[in-house]
């Protein structure tokens, strides 16, 4: 088969790669019906992250069951799943938490940007569909593996809820799916922080309810004017520079919750200004398994259709225009048919 | 009067100050019953924090209400009276979502080693008993002021449930109290860091449960050991420096929480590291008010003994006595009786 490797800075191709087949017992493999960029592999792929050698890229998946391993019980070829981009047992501690993407036994998936590809732990990791989805919901549906789990997690540590004011800063596809995360948990009022015009416009038909397109200390300023100087009950930090951080930690009203789910990059948080900024801290890398049952449902009634970040749809041998495109921000996420 | 004057490292000076008097119509004159040293008058003591100018000390007090100015509704003459450490209004939106100590209006209360102090916004800061309380009681009213209510603001902000596993790092009078706090919110287990003998014994009067002597990453072991290898759910960090921040992040499971109120020296976080620990993080100057009525319940009907942390206790014209002893470790706290 051929799929995503990337080399390099700027420099993905498409090409050979071995197929993938099970090793262990708690294997599947899937026939990928989607797959996605993400925008954390813009972080390799501009060389903020090093590239020690050609690096199989994607974890977003979803498609159909080909093969399962004989310890596997709880999905079967022919169903359509969807799955976490940290494979989990899903019975550990951790797991039983709600903390999926550090269960103990968890192994990230990235080798997604493929038309095959295989999951461990598939039991505790993939969860099926209750039918082979039509077409048009397979978008939605690929959200669910990483960027509207990564969005909803945001807003659940940022702890978001009815009638709450809710700030977004990043208006990459984890902010914008963000803010319908904050909406649909009750947010009265939500915030997005952008300065293109063509994410306002997808933040707006999410729920939000003003844009502010300041940043850093001005934006912080902002939202401190919108809400009678007191600043936001919850703020989500969609980006994960040492800026957007301190922004969203500046915009959270004393008491109220910073929920970030950005990769952090060169952050660090000064102590005192924590201590006296008396905000709640919490995020990482989202436990989208804890969310993929619900979100399922949310999808798969139609009440909400996240699958509308992917403006640009794209074959899987042009992967390459689709890390550039959203490189350039032309694209807010780019779709891959294999 | 004479009281506490700070002229620089390890000067603490018993001398001539004026007397206080009414101010602002919200202010209230309050004649000390007790005062204290808290663990963080340590830090300029210590010369840790710069010292510009000879500087009145103390922030910790109870007493008896002499006069108030002519706004002041809630708290009489002759009442016996506790406040916390931060002034507050008690009325904007910071005070109503329970964080008095970011009160938009607050003034920190630092002349309190002395006999005569001046509260302001006395209505919003002072809570006065059900009567004047007998001598015994003083010690441990007095520690509602800040060491207890910190101790306890710890435990909420470590999200102490019961049933919780809990973990303390610090075994100064704050983290003693967190341990006694943890308990009473009902944990299950609550294990002490420290290697103080005298301090392990008040722990486990306190209902520590267990003990771990070892410190940094070796403490964090000992931690994971005794949790089958989970983590604590919750973590009360009482020091403030980034050892100790660092062993709370990392005792704790992912998913569980850090409560912080050890004042920060020094300490940066980074954000990686905090990212894929996966810990709820909360903290800061405690609101000590919002917990005053509550923990004053629980020591007026002898529920709690918070007053048993004072294992020295002098007249007030010896508290540069009293400095030394904690500094040198040879008090936990030391009470002061002008």
């Amino acid at each position: 088969m051929r799929g995503a490797v990337l080399y390099g800075p700027r420099d993905v191709r498409f090409e050979e790669r071995d197929t993938p087949t099970i090793i262990k017992p708690a294997d599947a493999i899937i026939r990928v019906s989607a797959t996605c960029v993400c925008g954390s592999d813009l972080w390799p792929y501009r060389g903020v992250n090093p590239i020690p050698q050609p690096t199989p890229m994607g974890h977003e998946y979803c498609g159909i069951v080909e093969e399962v391993g004989s310890d596997v019980t709880s999905v079967k070829p022919g169903q359509f799943v969807i799955g976490s981009f940290f494979a989990s047992d899903n019975t550990c501690p951790h797991c039983h938490a709600g903390y999926q993407s550090s269960c103990q036994h968890r192994e990230f998936i990235g080798t997604a940007q493929a038309p095959v590809l295989r999951v461990p732990l598939a039991d505790g990791t993939l969860v099926a569909t209750p039918d082979v989805p039509s077409n048009d919901l397979v978008p939605s549906l690929l959200t669910l593996s990483d960027v509207m789990g990564t969005g909803w997690f945001a807003a659940d540590a940022a702890n978001v809820k009815p009638g709450s004011t809710v700030a977004v800063v990043g208006d990459g596809a984890v902010g914008l799916l963000g803010v319908l995360s904050a909406k649909h948990m009750g947010a009265e009022r939500v915030i997005a922080m952008s300065r293109h015009e063509s994410r306002q416009k997808l933040a707006r038909e999410f729920g939000a309810t003003d844009i502010v397109t300041e940043r850093g200390d001005e934006g912080v300023e902002r939202i401190k004017e919108l809400t009678n100087g007191v600043g936001a009950d919850s703020v989500l930090e969609c980006v994960g520079t040492q800026e957007s951080m301190m922004q969203a930690i500046h915009a959270t009203r004393p008491g109220g919750a910073v929920g970030y789910v950005g990769v952090p990059h060169g952050v660090a948080l000064d102590g005192g200004k924590l201590f006296y900024g008396h905000v709640h801290l919490h995020g990482g890398p989202a436990p989208v398994r804890r969310f993929l049952p619900q979100l399922l449902d949310l999808v798969w009634s139609g009440k909400i259709n996240p699958g509308k970040v992917f403006d640009l749809i794209l074959p899987l041998d042009q992967v390459a225009e689709g890390y550039r495109a959203m490189d350039e921000r032309r694209a807010i996420k780019t779709l891959l048919r294999p």
